[in-house]
Formats: structure tokens, C-alpha cells, sequence
């Protein structure tokens, strides 16, 4: 039996600690039970280390994370995580119904592709002095949808009782809220289903105060 | 056999001739084959439709698109696209191979959450004068991670030699980047790429010229 040394080998993960795109992924391997190798990406040291040329050939985009498995370099965090679902045993991060499918992808795009992307490092840096109001707004805009949306789909988690790719989605995203001091109150199901989900074990160890490159004031 | 109204209805496309995620569904009915019923809902006249109390119990996000379809509300395009290609015959839009399929979803995910929400309307609103140059960095930092991914994993299409959903989302994309002119001669890949797939009945019938909601002074 031929086996390649890509197939052998740990996934190896670029990612910054407070990075809530590099988050979900550590959620997903951690859901899986993947071993896998983290390389710390700083965003703020030497004018940010995603911007050098090695960095660029593993994420064009100059983002985290990048992930290198099984002999490919993936970017893009849901295309990561997917590729994972789709080849690896334990738990199912996309149900196998596909009208729930549709709803667990529904709701993490309307994170991953309406909230996240406005308030990421580089739009904030491109607004400059306004940024604590604009992230805000563009969160508040994000979580007024999803509220509703949550509070029909939710059971135990964003959709019925299982763990799913929607809530690797939205416990990162109330990191970053509760970052800007976005009001949590007015989100009564989105709260509730963060503070759930931030009790068992896969997002414990993933959380951006666990990090090996977490710095200590910030260590919980 | 018993079947409800819902699986017998054709599927309702909330959409606007302009946007850039309707034309995404659009095209993905037209290479599927499926009919289905357009509902234009203008987001410029009386201060955009799409904010109005009806709308939003359709799409909270007060975007477009929306659909309804087998008895479900679904919105974000990438969600919408991916369940019709799991529940309706027809080409599919996300490849069988695990990896070619990471990659279809790393090209989309880099365009609906790298590019796309940064230059959206409500976005442009908020940034205000200076939108044209605002859209076109974000456009260009966008098309520069792209055009280096593209030439690796391109073929006839986007991904070798079949269409995908990064086709769809890449052409639609392409549309924005001429309206606010982002110079295409940078990028000789995916203008290539473009310029085949306008070539196709499924991409010629869904573009913003052709719709029943396009004015007449836009239409080809």
C-alpha cells in the first residue's frame, strides 16, 4: 500500500489568536478530533506578517487562515471547514437533510459573507478614526437578521440539536462583537446559544485566550 | 401519492437586475434547467424596496436575493445555489472530487466573503463620496489574490474544464468591477474566463440586460 507523506501528515494551520475567521477552523478540527500543527500568523507585528511574500503564496488574499492538507493549500474558512466534513470522520458539521443543510449554510454565509468581511482588520484599517461606530453598525445590522432567523432554527444550537457549521460561525462573531461592545442584550437567542456553545470542550481550546500565540495579558 | 402546493410551485426569485447575488441564482436555475418565477424588487426607487417591513420577513438582511422554494424561505446566493444543486438534476455546480470541490468553494467564498460584501450597496452608503475608489481597492486587492489562483486551477472554466459555482460567482463580480472600472487589463485570466462564459445561453439570459425589471435605457 503506497502512501503519500502529504496523506501522513498533520494539517497544518496558519492562524492568528483573536482572528475569528482562524477560529472557526481550530473549532472545526477540534470538533473532529484533528491533530494538526499551528503556525502563528501576527496581523499587527512587523506591519503585519500576512502582508510578507512567503505568506502570500500559501493565501493570495494576505488573510488568515490558510490551511495546508492532505498535499493542498486551502484559504477561504467554510471551504476549509467543508473539505474537513467531507473527509473526515466524527461528528457531521453540515446535516445530511438537505433543507437543514440549507439552513446551516444560510446562516453562516450571512456571517462569513454579511457581517465579518465589513468589520475585518483590513476594511477597519481603511476607515481609520470611525471604525468602533462602523463595526458596530455593521454587526448590529448582521445580528437584527440573525435574531429572527435563530430564534426559528435554534434548539439546542443555531439549528436544532446538533453542532453544525452555523455555530462555529457565531461563537467567533459574538467574540468580535463583544470586542467592539456591541449590546448583546437585544440579542436574546444569539446570546443564549453563544453562552451554551462556549461551555464545551471544542470551543474551550480553540478560544483566542488559549492560543500559543496569545499574549499573556490577554491569556484567561 | 400525495404532494403539497409547495413541491409542485415553481420556485420564486426575489431578485434585482443589478445585484450581483441575484444574478448568481439566476444563472445557477438557468444551467440547471429550472424554471422559476421572478419577483423584481427595486433597491433605489421609494428608498429601496428591499427595506420594506413585507420584504424583510423574507429576507432579514433586507437583501436581495430571496427565494422560496420546496416550501422554504432561503437566502445568501452561495446557500441557495448549493441546494438546488443537492435536490435537482441538471450539471452539477459543485464538483464530485473532495478537493476540486474545496477549491470551487475557496474561489466562491473568496469572492461572495472577500470581495463582494465590501463593495455592496449598503456599504457604498455608509462610505459615501468616495465609494468609486473605495470599491475599486477593495475590488483590485480581491482580483490580485484571484487571478494567481485562477491561472493553477483554471481549465476551460474556473476549475478545469466544467462549469462550478466559482463561475457563477465569478462573472457577476467581473460586471461590478467594469461598473466602477477597475482597470481588467491586470487581470488576463480571469478576463478570459469571463469572456467565455458570457459566451453561454445560461449566463446570456440571467445578465443584468435581460431582466424584466431592467430600464430601458440599460437594456442590450
Amino acid at each position: 500500500m503506497h502512501l503519500s507523506i502529504a496523506c501522513l501528515a498533520k494539517p497544518v494551520l496558519y492562524s492568528y489568536f483573536r482572528s475569528s475567521c482562524s477560529w472557526r477552523v481550530r473549532i472545526a478540527f477540534a470538533l473532529k478530533g484533528i491533530e494538526f500543527k499551528l503556525v502563528p500568523v501576527n496581523l499587527i507585528k512587523d506591519g503585519g506578517q500576512q502582508l510578507s511574500e512567503q505568506y502570500r503564496k500559501l493565501n493570495p488574499m494576505q488573510q488568515v487562515p490558510a490551511v495546508e492538507i492532505d498535499g493542498i493549500t486551502l484559504c477561504q474558512s467554510l471551504a476549509v471547514i467543508q473539505y474537513i466534513d467531507e473527509t473526515r470522520p466524527g461528528p457531521r458539521l453540515l446535516p445530511a437533510d438537505p433543507k437543514t443543510r440549507a439552513k446551516v449554510r444560510m446562516i453562516s454565509d450571512l456571517i462569513a459573507s454579511g457581517i465579518q468581511p465589513i468589520q475585518n482588520l483590513s476594511v477597519l484599517q481603511k476607515v481609520g478614526e470611525e471604525k468602533v461606530p462602523w463595526a458596530q453598525h455593521f454587526i448590529n445590522r448582521g445580528f437584527q437578521a440573525l435574531e429572527p432567523i435563530l430564534k426559528e432554527t435554534s434548539g439546542k444550537y443555531c439549528v436544532g440539536d446538533e453542532i453544525s457549521m452555523a455555530d462555529i460561525c457565531l461563537v467567533p462573531q459574538v467574540y468580535n462583537a463583544e470586542r467592539f461592545k456591541v449590546d448583546m442584550g437585544q440579542y436574546p437567542t444569539i446570546r443564549r446559544l453563544n453562552e451554551t456553545l462556549l461551555e464545551l470542550e471544542a470551543f474551550k481550546v480553540s478560544h483566542p485566550s488559549q492560543q500559543p500565540d496569545t499574549p499573556a495579558n490577554l491569556q484567561a
